[in-house]
């Protein structure tokens, strides 16, 4: 439908992200809501019927460029949760304030996660790592910018030893850094006062999506009477969870496992190496977002209240 | 004292543990048993209570060349245990005896276990290792021969992938396997019917003593509802620990962790590389050894039996 | 009060639901709802407050005829929930409105909870069912119609072995069904990859009240690794509980348990025949509805939102 | 700012606040939500802004006389998160309307909650009970007042034995009291059908700071198959904890659990004296309050819909 | 080999065992025993070597009858283990001696045990039940005998209603019975002080195998913090699995789960109806024998004092 | 029987016993000893038969004096269990020789246990306590002599503060302590290494009875994943318990709870003061002896090895 020819920037946009020229969560999410915004200001509507649609269509055609990301379909979904008027006019500004919301919010998010869950942790605490996460390092370092001392015990993290990359940053934070294998978790939660994860999506049963382990440590620092605390972005909530969806964990590549040649010594085995696992709402004490922290069993309240109801595709034609 | 100068064939045999050209807990308790049979055979005794103290002497020899194995204390426990007569000669024959027994059960030990191990296991199981064990792997490649298809999830083993060992070996003995790193093992146990590990050694209250991560893994097995089993013989069983002495833990080169290229890309971080850990016997179901299957929280019995109290070091002067 | 006198529909209704000529509570939700509607469209009032009293006084008609069912005040308190406006023509709006709503999603609530539910269960899953519930039967139905191949592990569920009818529905489905005793179940959960069950009602401390039984199989769930889900239409959240009130169970007919003529020739005993019991939040993984799926502890939220806090009846005169 | 001076009516209960005059959580919670109701009215306003910034200005001056307290904040949230209008009277009216709804909630809350936790019991329970609190004796005197037998095993709770008071209350009440040390709780729990205590206040994560030993009893409550739950006004729900601030644990005298004389005779040692420990919500089943039962999982939720979302503080210039 | 062939009394039992005239597990094992003392006193044996193969083989001839059965091995073992001496005479004795032990001591068993597990049993107490046995039931009648009073609720014990003959002869000894189907366990156990159950046979690891629905029951009993103990006479404990051999579970006839012309109404359904299920040592609080109380995790200590450490079978030929 | 009249000694013991002129578990045990030596040495006897006649007498005689104390029959029932032998003299140099041993094991236990207990604690462990008990002070004393440093939380131990003994005793010791109200003990033990408590008695099921709150404390520490162990020497394991006695809790007087004047201030109240209570096996890692350390589901192979089977009274007429 020629009217519902979305404006340049969103033809820019989805173009931008189909390319993954535009790619990280973050970056999706900022470059579809504002692309909406751009359609909401530029579009040329007679009529709120018309405006309605025009936007639907945009969403689409934005949708259509990564149906399987998490922060994209979340960005969609806030905004057009909240285009509401009886006007064209009034349609046009509820769209474009909504947007505005998100933009402001999401380019706050990383620093107010990290204020919620630095406040969870206390002056000489030791927190453990699993993986990067962006999210987690956040905490920990407001808290050492609150003036707390921090130490951290960082799992490696097979088989791409992310927990480099943590070690790294955290030094460079000032966080007294000890290493370990992963297998060694268990013997140093004596130690450790706090763990702290990141996630790769968030599920409205409470389960947490994380890097292949997480789901281990958790149950072993419940064992050990040690709290876990996942942070997490708002925009990691995986809005398709809410129908009982369950989240695909990927399948990467055998190679990271093991090299070839090795594995041809060995002879004929199968490799597998999935990416992520899913830790219980009852293995973990909260989920720290930008909106504060939550038990994650009742973080799909949050997730409704952001995002809607998720039964249906705000984006889909009537 | 001159007459208790042990015979030439201890003190060979105490060189060559001290020197490590004996080495290996069976291969050491087996030389050790096989010197005090000498030193009885060949000693050059008046009365009994010259051959009591030869033999104590011997064995006081033997004993200094390792004080930390495991093995080796058990061989003379063992055999001292069960030196008992009224005579010379009544006392060389029992030594003799118990000697022969030793060695005896020694040599069966690990098709002995395996056959245990074994009848733990069904057609059709998969099992899930972690490290690599002998006594372990005993027990699976006896299933097989009883004629099971048993299929395994090795776990790689960071730091040194001795899973890559297991792997090879497994594979040889027509197991179909399935590599995966450490972390992933809580995902892939909904799939496992029977996790097989080893020991280094096994403590008077229950605990296990194995690589590190055992724990880990015992832990999320119960979470998960999948039966553990540690296979060991039971020259593994700790004595001094029926006194309450807890097992050292080795901490190992931290090169094993990380390469010092990238250390020092990261800057200044600790290391830590413990070899193994304590698995609570709550968190185990059986210990499999020669001498039968065993709940671990009545391993002390076994221990006891075999090789006294503990609280008495056999070979002490009076 | 004459002018309060409710139009003729509420007064048949009334009828028939005391009669139990309507039965089955999403019937009677539906009916009572309707009824409200038809004393808002039908009734004759002159001014905002005696619309609300009669409409009121409808609803206290209605809830006297069955005062103990969940879903007919369920229905009264959506509607009356909703009924807002300065003036009667808005109040009517409102009412009618919200009574379409809540017919339109109560006649496909099922439907609905059951895509929920199916998206929760994988291809080549084993279910294990409790009794009979066309709300779990409807997960099943929609995961096989998803193109997923399930099957199923049917408890008889005694004393009156409702199973047998859910083996006879989920055979017809195309669902490969072995049916086993109550007591089995335990034995047969490590083959089983999700707990299916239905609800009797709700509460809002997040207790699922369900067929005699289900409590019982939820802790063995959990023990096993088994996630357990229940599916219930939103109409089955007992609102009285959200002030605390605990749901009584029913007590059935002791000849379901025992015919009289074994009884009488084993003597003198009690037999207690409980409907339900009732499952705590700590053992049950997900509650799927209409509304999508929510851990246990949040269902409360929920109740809120569609039925308001329950601390007073809506249809109470002032 | 001389128009953002407070009326007399803020200056005279902020001064009252500050010297104690005005105590205890409802009785502060009280005056402050009426000190900015007379604000509002009283206050000499031009323009909408001006009339914010006064509200803003008269609660900082509240605020500031007792900056930890918890219901002091609940109520200012409470107040100007309802501030809400386009011109200086329709805040007004919303300002002076959420005060009254506010004051008249508070005025009825011990006996609403009284209502839903009694509604929890039933007739021949026994309940156990730790500290004083009266919102937990309100769930057990409504109880009685329901016709209801019960009978409680009271712990004296050392180190200041305010069981005593509540033995005694119980008592007057029409219950039969055991009084207990707190070392024998779990002894008797095996004669108790549930758990009462009271709140010190309540976590954004479900923790429930209470009375020291409560956590102890929470975990044997579970242990033993207990239901336990917590009665509390919503003025107790910690509004910092939404942005992830932990309570902080006030440390008492000393002489509370030793007297001065006894300690010098033992000779040099430290005595600690925590007031408050924080109860996981894993092992509490519900949160009583006036708005009805939570779990505490969910808990957050309530806070949330009363006080906001936290982030901010509401008094802050802007 | 003519030397070895078994005295006529042998001959006699090893038919009557073959031909079940001779059945049920202390019958079994009594016959058993008595055969081959008369194998001792009767045999014609020159030497003790003869002596010794001629009792091996009368041994062999009585085990290859019912090769799967318990008591029968078990009372070989324990005769077999005690044939020690240097001469026939001595031989003959000690043979002789250990057959009237055994015999003694197997007459005693189930009223000794009774006293033991009576012993656990206060005034007062209500027990719950699982199917019939004999075992349990002589625990509560001796309970009865000691002047306690007891109540029992009898679970039905489908798929055969054992739960009829146990609530029959409970109510014969004075106890007031409750009678509930299976299902309703969970919901009496807060009534419940002890749950009591016999055994099928008991396997070294300390797992009890019993009728299909105690693992489940002694879950749920853990769970809600109920002690359950197995009462069993040490011919139940299963020498087999001192080696690992796991006891295999009998399948019935699906007809005692739904008479097929139900089942042919139902349609093409499979129905599966295990004899037994095999709980876990950590869910059993004691094995009552006739030697006394035991946790399960040492019973292996008591089933190789008694039978020797199983890896050998002392009837086959060297 | 005059010829069964006992030696003066065992009169005079059994006398001063009887007037508690004799008391201690320790104390009664040692003189019980030697009285019976004392009959076998001094008594009159002509043959074998007599012998035992007598011994069995003198055992009765000094059982009466306290028929339910744990030490008494367990001294007796040791020398009773090694009357051996064909002769008069055989039979008198083996209860003398049983006598020697058990006295001498008597005077070493508390010491060789105190480094049994030290050996499991490590340099710089906290240990928390509970009431006092001189077997866990002999350990952590012991801990502190092997140059370990080691700090304690003591709790007070209502109702009657032992707490404050064992922290005079500790900080004699070298022990920094912290004092603590019973109630704070989940809060500390986050802080503590290690639980050592005393035991009143020990159970054949494993079950540890000691001074009311040890088994609240050793759920929470179970929870908290702190180690617990017992301490107790072998005088303490309560053969009785063999045969499935339970061990009945003393009620103390109810003025060590509340004085009388508070009590009648507060009205018509029961009290109750039990004075100990039972923690389970599974919430205990070891009980320390002197003859090494067992897991509690252990501890019934020693009680059998030193005391017998527990099924007769070895004091019994015949």
């Amino acid at each position: 439908m020629t009217d519902h020819e979305p404006v340049p920037a969103v033809r820019e946009t989805a173009g931008a992200i189909a390319t993954m020229e535009i790619r990280g969560a973050a970056t999706i999410a900022d470059a579809a809501a504002r692309a909406l915004a751009a359609q909401a200001r530029e579009g040329d509507h007679d009529d709120p019927g018309a405006f309605r649609a025009s936007m639907r269509s945009a969403a689409r055609t934005l949708h259509e460029t990564r149906p399987t990301a998490v922060s994209l379909p979340n960005a969609l979904r806030y905004v057009l949760q909240r285009m509401e008027g009886e006007t064209v006019d009034a349609l046009r500004r509820n769209v474009v304030s909504a947007t505005d919301a998100f933009v402001d919010q999401l380019d706050r998010a990383q620093e107010d996660l990290g204020q919620v869950g630095a406040n969870r942790l206390a002056d000489g605490d030791t927190v453990m790592t699993h993986c990067h996460s962006t999210d987690a390092l956040a905490c920990i370092e407001a808290a050492v910018e609150q003036g707390k001392s921090i130490s951290a015990v960082v799992k490696e993290t097979r088989p791409r030893n992310q927990g480099h990359i943590t070690a790294e940053q955290l030094r460079e934070a000032g966080v007294s850094v000890t290493l370990i294998v992963d297998s060694a978790a268990r013997r140093y939660l004596d130690d450790v006062d706090h763990v702290v994860v990141g996630a790769d999506s968030i599920a409205a049963d409470g389960g947490v999506i994380n890097k292949i382990g997480t789901s281990g440590l958790a149950v072993n620092a419940r064992e050990r009477g040690v709290p876990i605390m996942t942070a997490a972005q708002t925009i990691k909530l995986h809005p398709e969870t809410l129908t009982g969806h369950t989240v695909e964990i990927e399948m990467r590549a055998e190679e990271e496992v093991i090299d070839p040649g090795t594995r041809a010594a060995i002879g004929e085995i199968d490799v597998e190496n999935p990416a992520f696992d899913v830790t219980p709402p009852r293995y973990m004490d909260a989920i720290v977002t930008e909106h504060g922290q939550f038990p994650p069993e009742s973080i799909v309240t949050l997730m409704r209240e952001l995002f809607g109801e998720g039964a249906d595709e705000p984006w889909a034609e009537p």
